[in-house]
Order: C-alpha cells, then sequence, then structure tokens
C-alpha cells in the first residue's frame, strides 16, 4: 500500500511533506513525489527508489508553498517509474492527485477521456482521477471531485490540490484509510498516524464515504453527496513505533488484522458478473453490490439452480486481466509447477488442491532450492507458477529462470510488482497484501491462498472442468472470505486463543495433523510458531503419524489437528483418538457444526465458519497465526524479528 | 528368509523339529513342513499358515522315524501355498529338499528336466534341486548332490534327504547360512542358530563353498568337489533370546548388519550379462562372475569406451522377469505414482528421483493415507507402484485398489509375497530382504531402494533414455553397493558413530539437512532417530532451512547433513555455514574425498565410500540408521520395540 501526506497551513510545505514521507519509509514504497501550490502554480517533484533522492531533487529545486500533497507508491498497477510515480497532474497542469487503493473501471474510464482528447503519461490507474477532475472543474473543486467520485469503482483514498482553488485541500476516503490532522493554523492528511504525528495528535479518522475540506483555518467534514457530517476529533496518544503499527504491539498482529482488507484488494477487479442466471441485463458490477441489490428478488429462484446456495443474484466469473496467457494456451497446460520457498512453498501446496480439483491440470510443487536440481521435466505445454512475497527470493528467482530457459510459461504470484521475479515473469498476478513487516508471513500468504483461488476458478472457466453453477458458488464463497475472516478476528476468538497460547508455551514440541488442504494449512501453523515461539513444532498428514511419529507423543504433548473437510472427518477423527491415546492434549481448529461431536474426544475445539472445503485455508490458517502469535508473546520473544531469520532471503 | 531343521539321532524326530521350527517362528513364514524316513520311505505333512496347522495334521498322521528335515517357508518364487511348501520332493518320493535362497537359473534348469520327462508340482524354483538329485542318483547320494549343485547358480542353504540312504543327512551352504549342530548320537541342522539350541550347543558353522553329511554318530564337512574339510567346532554361549538376534543385542542392530546380503538377494538374478562390449560370446552369467574371471583381461578394453569405469567386463542390463508389463506398456508410461507410508515412502521419494533422472518419466510420490482423497488424475498410461514392506499396510492397500478402479497399472515393492497387497498388484518385485522385526524399519527400506535402482534402470533401458554404457556403469555400480555396505559395518566405522550418538542422546531436538536424495535420505534418517530415540528430530531441503526453521536453532543444536551429491557440494556448504553461524554442532555424511574440506567448516566428518550419486542413499542411510541405534541404546530405550508403534500398521 502506498503512503499519502497532505498539508496546508502557514509554513513551508516541502520540507514537511518530506519528513511526513519519511515516517512512512518503513512500509516500503519504489518512488516518491510532492505538488505544492507555488506562485508559479501548482509544480511536481518526484523520484524514483529511495526518498533521499526526492530530498535530493528538492534541494536542487524548492518548491515554495505552503500547501501541498506527498505520496510513496508501492506499486500495483503499472511498474515502479518516475512515470508512474504520484503525484499525477491533468493535461493543465493545474490539479494534482495523490491516490492509495486501485479504480476497478479504470481501464473503461481512461478509454471516454481519450475519446475526449485526454493524454495519459503513466500506467496507472489513478491518472484517470486527476483527468476526470479537470474535466468536471467548472470553478468549484469540491464539486467536480464530487463528480468525479461518483465515477469511481474500487477503493481509494485521495488527496487533491487545484492552483485554481489555492486556498483547500480535499481529502477523500473510501475502503483505503484517510485520517486528517487537527492543528492551528494548520491542518493535515495522512494515509497513517505515523506521517503526521509530529505535528497534530488531534485527528478525525474518516469513514468509507466521507471527505474532508481543508483550509487553513478549519476541517470541514462531509458526505460524497455534500452533507456535512458532524464528526468528533479523537486524540491520538501512541507514540511514533505504537503508530507505525497502528495500535498493535507487533506489525505481525497488525498484519494479522489487515487480513479482511488484504482478501478484499487481492480479489479487487477480478470477479466479473456475467448477469442473474435467467436475466442477463445485469453486467458489469460487482458481485457484492448485485447480491446486495437484488438478493431477496432472486435468491429463491436461484436457489433452484444451484446444489449449494449462497443467496445467489447473479452468474459470476473469475476475470485476471494481468494474465496474458490466451484462453487457448490455458486450455492447452499440461501440467503445472508450482515453485517457491518456505511459507510460499506452503500457499503452494493448497494451490495444488485448488488446480488439480477445479481445473484438473496435474500440478508439481516443489521447494526452490531443490527445483533446479532435480532436472524437471518441462515441456511448453508446463506453467510454472513461481510464488514470493518479496519477489526477490533467491531460490525461486533462480528457479525462474531455469524453468523460463526450458521453455516454459512462467507466471508469478507476488506482492511486489516491480521485484526482479515480477520483471522477469512472463505473467503476473499481484497480491493486495501491502507491505509485509514482520518477518513471520501472514497476510502475504494468505493473499497467495486468494490469488491461487482466483486463478483456479479461472483455469477452470477457460477449460470448462467446472459448470458455470460451481463456479458461481466458489466465486461468491471466495468474496465472502473477508467477511468470514473478520469473524475471526474478533475478541473473544483472539482471547480464546491467547488463553490456549499460554498453555503451549509451556511445551517444548507440539505437533500440526491434518488431512488434505488441512495437512498444507498444519505445516503452515507449524511454521508459523517455528518462526517466533522457537518451539519445536511439527506438521504430520494426519494418517502418518502412526509410521513412525507416534512414539514422540507423551503425557501432554500438544497437538493441534484441523478438520475443515467433512468428507474426511471420520478419518481424521480416528487419527485424534490415536494421538489421545498415547496421552496427548489436543486442540481441533473446526467448523461449527462439527464442534459437539468434536468435544467429545478432543481437549478443546476452536470454530471457524463454515466455507467450501478448498477454501478453508483462507480461514483455518488465521488461528494458527494467532497461536504462534500469542506463544511468543508469551514467552517474550521479538515477534516481529525472531533470531537467524530474514524478512526477503535473497541468499542460496 | 526361510527356516531350516534337520535331526538325525535315535529319538522320534517329529516333534524335534516342530519344536525347531516354533524356535524359528518369531522370523515370520507362511507355511511349514516336514519329511521323515519312516517304515514306510519318505513322508511328507504340510500346512499352509500357521505352524499349528501342521502339529495337528503331524498328531493325526503321525511320521515315525529318526532322521527328518523340516522348513518354515517365508515365499519368494512362488506364491504361498501348500503346494509350494517345503520339503519338495522328486517323482520317485525318494528324495526330499528344504531349501533358502534362490536358484538364479531355475527356469533352464526347469526346461531341461522337464524335456527329461520329470513332472513338476510347484511354482517354486527350490523343485529344480530335489529333480536334479534324483536325476544325478547313482547309488551315491554325496555325489548325487554334489553334482547337482555345481549346475546351481545362486543362493542355497540345502538339507537333503533319501529313502535310499535312510543313514544320512545332507547339508549344503552356499550364499545362505546354514549351521551344524553336534550332538551325542544326535546331529542337527538348522538356518538359524535358535533352532538347535535347545539340543546343542557344539557348533560347525558352515562356510560358502562347504556341505556336512551328517550319520548318527558323526559330522564330516568337505568341500563341494569333495575334500574333506577341518572345521573347529564352536561352543554357543547364547541363550535363546541373544540366538534369536544372532548374537546382536537387538533385531534392529542384526537387520542393519544383514544389508549387505539383503542387497544382494534383492538383485539376485536382476542383472544379465548380453556380452561384452566387443565380444557378444560371453552370455547368461552373472555379472560379478564374469568380472572376476575377464576383468583383467577386458577393464582396459572397456575403460576406454566408458565415460565411468568400475574395471568393466561386460555389457550389463537389468532383468526383472517377475515384472510382467510388456515392454511396449512400459515404453508408453506418462507418469509414475508412487505411493506409500512412512518409512516406504521414504524409499519413494528416492524411487522419485531415480525413475525420473534415468526413464525421464514425471512421477509423483504421495503419502498413501492423503493419495486417496486428492482425486490424483490417473490414466492407463499412469503407473502407480506402491510400496511396502509387510504387504499389509492398510493405507497403501486401499489406494492401490483406488488406483486399480481408476484404471492404472499397479507394481507392488514388497518383501512378502503372500500379502494382500502383492496379491492385489498386477506386479510385484520381492525384496529381499528377508523376515524384519524390529519395528523400525532398516533391511527393508534399503531393500526398497535397490528395488528402485534396478526398476529405474529397467525402465531406462526399454524406454532408451540411457546410453548402454550408462546403464552398464549403473548396474555395475549397483552391483558393489553390498561390498561397499559392508565396508561402513566395521567395527571402527560403528565406534565412530556410537560415540557420536552419546554426544547426539543428550539433546532434545536435531535437524539433518541435504539436497537431493540426500534431502530424502534425511528424511528417513530423522525418522529412525524419532522412532526408537524419542528426539525431536526434522529433516530439511538444505536451502529450506533459512525461510523459517533456522530459528531452532541455538548454541549447540546438532545438525547432521548429508554430502553425497558433489554437483551440490557449494550450495550445501554453504547452508553448512549457516548453522554452524548460529552455534549448530555439524555432523557431515560425505564422500572420502570431500573429508579434508568439510573438516575445515564441519565439526564432524563420517565418510562413506563412493558410488553412482544417484546410488548413495543405499550406503549415506546406514550411518543414519546406526546413529539412531546407538542414541536409543544410550538413553536405554527398548529397541524393537518403541513406543506407541507397531511393525504392521493395518489401520487407516
Amino acid at each position: 500500500m502506498c503512503g499519502i501526506v497532505g498539508y496546508i497551513g502557514q509554513n513551508e510545505t516541502q520540507q514537511i511533506l518530506i519528513n511526513g514521507l519519511q515516517k512512512l519509509e518503513y512500509r516500503g514504497y519504489d518512488s516518491a513525489g510532492i505538488a505544492i501550490i507555488t506562485e508559479q502554480g501548482l509544480e511536481v517533484t518526484k523520484a524514483e527508489g529511495r526518498l533521499e533522492r526526492l530530498e535530493a531533487a528538492g534541494n536542487e529545486h524548492p518548491l515554495v508553498g505552503t500547501v501541498g500533497i506527498g505520496h510513496t507508491r508501492w506499486a500495483t498497477h503499472g511498474k515502479p517509474s518516475y512515470i508512474n510515480s504520484h503525484p499525477h497532474v491533468d493535461n493543465s497542469e493545474n490539479f494534482a492527485v495523490v491516490h492509495n487503493g486501485i479504480i476497478e473501471n479504470y481501464m473503461q474510464l481512461k478509454e471516454q477521456l481519450i475519446s475526449k482528447g485526454h493524454q495519459f503519461n503513466s500506467e496507472t490507474d489513478t491518472e484517470v482521477i486527476v483527468h476526470l477532475i479537470a474535466e468536471h472543474y467548472n470553478g468549484d473543486l469540491v464539486q467536480a471531485v464530487q463528480q468525479t467520485i461518483k465515477q469511481l469503482q474500487g477503493a481509494f483514498a485521495l488527496g487533491v490540490l487545484s492552483s485554481y482553488e489555492p486556498d483547500k485541500l480535499i481529502a477523500v476516503r473510501q475502503a483505503s484509510p484517510l485520517i486528517v490532522g487537527v492543528g492551528s493554523k494548520a491542518q493535515y492528511i495522512g494515509s497513517d498516524i505515523p506521517a503526521i504525528l509530529e505535528h497534530t495528535r488531534d485527528i478525525y479518522i474518516l469513514e468509507d464515504g466521507e471527505m474532508a475540506i481543508l483550509t487553513v483555518d478549519a476541517v470541514q467534514i462531509m458526505s460524497f453527496a455534500g452533507e456535512v457530517i458532524s464528526k468528533e476529533i479523537e486524540r491520538m496518544e501512541w507514540d511514533i513505533t505504537t503508530a507505525e503499527k497502528a495500535g498493535y504491539d507487533y506489525f505481525m498482529l497488525k498484519e494479522i488484522f489487515e487480513q479482511p482488507r488484504a482478501y478484499r484488494d487481492t480479489m479487487r477487479g477480478k470477479v466479473k458478473v456475467i448477469g442473474d442466471a435467467k436475466d442477463s441485463g445485469v453486467s458489469q458490477q460487482s458481485g457484492v453490490e448485485i447480491r446486495e441489490k437484488i438478493d431477496e428478488e432472486v435468491a429463491e429462484r436461484i436457489a433452484k439452480q444451484a446444489d449449494v446456495n449462497y443467496g445467489l443474484p447473479a452468474i459470476l466469473q473469475v476475470q485476471i486481466e494481468e494474465c496474458k496467457l490466451s484462453v487457448e494456451k490455458i486450455q492447452q497446460i499440461e501440467k503445472v509447477h508450482i515453485v517457491a520457498c518456505g511459507t510460499a512453498y506452503h500457499a503452494g501446496l493448497i494451490g495444488k488442491s485448488v488446480i488439480e480439483s477445479c481445473a484438473r491440470i496435474a500440478t508439481e510443487v516443489d521447494v526452490a532450492s531443490e527445483y533446479r536440481y532435480r532436472s524437471p521435466m518441462i515441456t511448453p505445454r508446463t506453467l510454472v507458477i513461481v510464488v514470493s512475497q518479496s519477489g526477490e527470493t533467491a531460490d525461486t528467482l533462480a528457479a525462474l529462470r531455469e524453468a523460463k530457459q526450458q521453455g516454459a510459461h512462467v507466471l508469478a504470484i507476488t506482492n511486489v510488482v516491480g521485484s526482479s521475479i515480477a520483471r522477469e515473469a512472463d505473467d503476473i498476478v499481484v497480491t493486495g497484501a501491502g507491505p509485509e513487516i514482520a518477518v513471520a508471513s501472514t497476510k502475504a500468504y494468505t493473499t497467495q491462498l486468494i490469488a491461487f483461488f482466483l486463478l483456479g476458478i479461472y483455469f477452470a472457466q477457460l477449460r470448462q472442468t467446472l459448470p458455470q453453477d460451481k463456479i458461481t458458488n466458489l466465486v461468491m464463497a471466495v468474496e465472502q472470505l473477508p467477511a468470514l475472516a473478520e469473524q475471526l478476528l474478533t475478541t473473544e476468538k483472539t482471547e480464546q486463543l491467547a488463553e490456549i497460547a499460554r498453555r503451549i508455551a509451556l511445551h517444548h514440541d507440539l505437533f500440526f495433523i491434518g488431512r488434505g488442504v488441512d495437512y498444507a494449512v498444519a505445516q503452515e501453523g507449524s511454521l508459523k510458531l517455528k518462526e517466533i515461539s522457537y518451539i519445536h513444532s511439527e506438521a504430520y498428514a494426519a494418517g502418518e503419524l502412526k509410521h513412525g511419529t507416534l512414539a514422540l507423543i507423551e503425557q501432554g504433548t500438544p497437538v493441534i489437528a484441523l478438520m475443515t473437510q467433512p468428507a474426511l472427518f471420520d478419518k481424521t477423527m480416528s487419527n485424534i483418538k490415536e494421538v489421545k491415546a498415547r496421552g496427548a492434549h489436543v486442540l481441533v481448529i473446526a467448523y461449527d457444526n462439527m464442534a459437539e461431536e468434536l468435544a467429545k474426544t478432543a481437549d478443546e475445539v476452536f470454530t471457524i465458519p463454515m466455507t467450501e472445503a478448498i477454501l478453508s485455508p483462507a480461514l483455518s490458517v488465521i488461528p494458527l497465526q494467532l497461536l504462534a502469535y500469542y506463544t511468543a508473546l508469551t514467552l517474550g520473544h521479538d515477534i516481529d524479528k525472531p533470531r537467524n531469520l530474514a524478512k526477503s532471503v535473497t541468499v542460496e
């Protein structure tokens, strides 16, 4: 996610903006820029790379003025570059915008604007916003902004300036955070609190659908429709370190809680509504919107058409615009190799399940450091999917190069658009995790899962390996995941896990078991616990424990069993009984409807909301992340920087 | 391996034989029988299944006489059945033979005998022996036996009786153990000491190429050529439990030491000599024999033809007679699925490497309990290889059934011919491990490796994915493995490991690392240690440790690194440095020629003899087995019966 800062007041703006951006530096970025209204009008300074370069450029040609906006960019649409960095300006250079989020319908808007004579400079989705504002401007900046945001679909936190109205700074929030800081003869905006904390602790936290008009003397909050909103100022008592973590004790916890948002960002723009099952008039609106609108009218009718139903109003499909693989090529894929390391490898294990079960393509998953050396059999019909949060993982990059050299088409799932892996891959699916700072990966992993879910369904759709009603059900189920994930992040749920963690922390060894995708999630849960608690945990296919490792189970050994696959309930239950018989203390992660039955055997049951079996990892892993977190917390470890480990492993 | 007992003396023989067989019961068997010279001549009682059934049959129709032989059978050629059980008799019913071992050239001999009018009753290789003796008998049983064994190729421990010479019992040993017990007016033979220990402690241990003629009063030892051999009687001080373990403290140690023999038995009859590279006149003799005979003459000439050379005299190929897959079918295989549990699964991982690198068939390895539930993609061109020592592993059996139902051709690698898996598979490759009694598998695992080596080469040969010189080199290297394994079982080597084990025993956690096949062996080494020492060990692909688990390495944590792949030396070395930098105590298992370089970094180096990279697991795992053994011994555990575990897992 990008960083926004803005200032209007009586002092020189340039250094205030650069200082603010420096406070957001910890989050990562690939370019930065500022726009200030000077005596010459609206002027912009931008630089690719480190903030030092922006500062140097600023020192060389200082922009002198008292109102401005600044931005650090983390590429999502369009590669990292000077051209793509913010602020963006319109062709007249009278309007400037900084933007966090994703505009889903920017392609359509761009076409319309081009037909009206607008010239575009960047590959970003953001640029449409500033052109639209210029297009709508008719002597009233607020009105122009309001008309613009009516046309936008997606997520957007905006900072807007115009040289026509140099006394104003406009802030807009929709599905991407933005705050307004209130000072004395000085007002501020920021995507995150650290950006403005050194200036003021009095803050308005904007809600979705709210905008703010800042002047030197005052801040006015209103709805997108222009209704004035009376809002309380909040007094922020955090110090800068707490503010960086948005009030959480550790980045890891912050990132765990960011997952519902990250899921939404990853699937944003990737769900296509073909139309209602019987009424094909509805199209090109987000599935969620449609569902809200016509749920009652058609839910019953649709219910009769599908085996499983989520109150389904429309035919849904996946679209992955950034995936350049042709339909024909996707249909010709004979095998998939997924290659990754560590946590991303564990996401790949789920990817295999999804691709095999949805698209029926035989899929192998390899640890990247092993892949090259086993001389894998690659043909032009092999799709190699590499997965890496940072896009810089050395082993994965080397595997990518090997696969390309052997003629495979390589698709990268990564969180960093401008990374080496993103640049060298033939194709890329970007996860919407945003910057991940804790060494132990959480939201990067789960957004990789979302990417695999979408890819698996997309392939199934194009290869016609699933009927449309199943696809609609799956897509709808994917869309429900963020809301279901939120149900796992309530105080009640996290307290239950913190309590269990305090007991786990007393043990030296721990085992995770599960079958199918539960086994893959078990492996990730085990790795999380290892990474930050240093407890020797290990994951086993539930049926495999008795072939040796059962010898390690003794009185009180904690065993965590995942049971999200109803079809495997009995089998896994018998494995739970096996370990119980040897004295294990068993915690089961399962659906609510299994809890009663499980409580007869297990020592504890933690329940998660039900979803399609294949999608369950995006929910079941969350309690495991929290367990690892609270266990490490109990043990007093430095959670964000575990011993011996680096965030991005750039050596082989 | 089967069990042999024999008696000649003044007492009733039947119960002596049955008691002797009962003493061998712990080793497993599928049928049993006795032959006694009675007043009616040579009479036989046999029974399938448990010894109780033989005893019951004996009680119903007692055989009265003072000379007899008995046998418990563990099927290798021909399924377990009444017909195939020993003793076997000739058509005149004047000769009876019990046999342990394998006659490699029995098919040719059988054809010759049939052409001379002999009628065969069983599917065994053994039956040819008794027909040959009858054929050669000319009033002198000793001479007839000597003429017979001249014609035999392979391994054979024999007990021979004839009603024509009721005062004699003849014992023969070639590459299969046999002992003679000396009593007062009573002499005994046995394949193992427990069979006769209750009668006498004075024992001749026959060597290969020796035979013994037993009469009531005396035992005469001679060579196959008839030269009398003067041999010391050994006084056996073992109690029955020690005797069962052949003097080892535990079956596991006995079985580790049996591996060279088990390797030989597994490859017996599976190496075909096509002829010298330039001299195609030589054929159908064992590679070893040929090598001994013409090494010097042709080694130099051959050396010029091959990249790597082992003093190679001939063109060698693999033949797997019991594999009924047609050449055409083998050529059409598109993918291989290997399915197994526990240790056998680890053998499967090596199998994948061998099949992929030699025969270039894409191979997936699945844990059996997972295989069924992931709806694997199976076509008629999928070969499913199931691996199970006992042939009764419930998960593996279920996977086999699923695969067959979906149309796959299923080949079983198993140690028990009459097992459910052997019976239900389309095809079978038998490992020559013989009965494995310790719960922690050793020789069963390594003979599964030998089976995979042979299969991989066999497929490569038929699919022409390796040139003939490479195949010859590989076959020769496989043939050298038993001798190389023996080099790892010297007192010096085992003492080095026992010393290391005493230090390992002090730790709670331990990590194994390796790349490629070394990683697969690391997994097996780790499982062994877990099973019997209860130390929490875990194996990692060497390049993967830094993606999380490195957090568990602290001062003094033992790490065992396998380094048998010269091509990966530098990469693994950097991983060793990684763990060293975090304080790990590193033991490296590597080839002699790497020791000096490694000693600069590692804390300890244990060297193994060099072989072809792909075959190294059959050597590198032996020190890991011994480390597990000595660690458990240090900790005082019941090594043969570790807590919580069963030998054969017949539940899912």
